[in-house]
């Protein structure tokens, strides 16, 4: 049986989703033809509507479909001095998530990666530099992933901050809160003894 | 944070696939958003193009972009005068890929289910009785699925087929080529049983 072509580019489209094989992807079109056409159309206009209106915020680069973030935007946040690096919008919707941090944030949109060709441009440090050099940042808290480009990105933004005599900082490893000891890898665990904090008497 | 209105609304519309939750949603939005607007666009464009492009075939029902299927439409298949009678449109796709049945079909997109109110006429039975009183047809395959509601249909099938003399037929159930005996639940090993065929000397 020839499946119409319609029905083929659909299953096709649907993969360009994570996670989603062409068993899936068929088991998806099938799903929204026979139960959930209003589902289907309501998906398809609004990701049509997404992948147009939805740009990167000027000053901090995270998605935002003004020029300018609402973070960005609000003077209390400005007027912080802190400055938080993070690869990826998700990691500042996780960040806010937990209400504690109320400074700026400077998404990267990745982490260097020479292999790949992308280099410091390709990740806005240009424009994070400029920044800096403008005066009003503090502290640069760099939260970049663990990871080894994530490390190299976040000691490549520490001298650039130590070049505009700006602060720079990287976030605490180590055990997770309620996680057990023993169930922790060597790495994570190595990282919590040199990260060890002195325990004040009161 | 607030995420932009574009992306609530987009990250809500991708949970109308069946498997996605809210966090698959949200991290197939920024997937698209940061790595594959190309193939966000697209999928966009072909879903809304497949929910209205994507009728039903007049004659057996399953998905078709034009009145008729290429199935209904092909004489060699007319001329066999069998008719198999499934579920949904997979089964079909199932059922073609062995390569093996050269005879038209008839999909119900359901099985009788009088609590949620679905009868004989919203699974088409009132077009598949006026086919079977056309005449052409000689043996009616039943392959609904082997649940309690497939079972009640093909009966229910059944029975419009003897009044129209035209014979009926179910398909086997037993042990799957390659399952292991042990393996194999209870009912499965019943049906096996009692559809036991005779072993003919050569």
């Amino acid at each position: 049986m020839q499946l119409s072509d319609s029905l083929n580019q659909l299953i096709e489209a649907l993969r360009c989703q994570p996670g989603i094989g062409p068993k899936s992807a068929q088991r998806i079109a099938f799903h929204l033809l026979e139960r959930d056409r209003k589902g289907g159309t309501q998906l398809g206009s609004a990701l049509t509507k997404a992948m147009t209106a939805i740009g990167h915020c000027q000053t901090c680069r995270t998605f935002c479909e003004q020029p300018q973030c609402d973070i960005c935007l609000s003077t209390k946040r400005q007027d912080s001095g802190t400055l938080c690096v993070v690869e990826s919008p998700t990691d500042v919707l996780a960040i806010e998530q937990t209400g504690q941090y109320l400074g700026l944030y400077f998404v990267l949109m990745g982490h260097l990666s020479p292999i790949d060709g992308i280099g410091p441009k390709e990740i806005g440090l240009d424009v994070l530099e400029q920044k800096l050099s403008q005066g009003g940042i503090n502290e640069v808290i760099l939260a970049t992933n663990p990871s080894v480009e994530g490390e190299t990105t976040a000691y490549y933004i520490a001298q650039l901050c130590h070049k505009n005599n700006v602060g720079a900082s990287r976030i605490a490893h180590g055990i997770p809160v309620g996680g057990e000891l023993d169930l922790v890898d060597g790495r994570t665990l190595m990282h919590a003894f040199s990260g060890r904090r002195v325990v004040t008497q009161e």
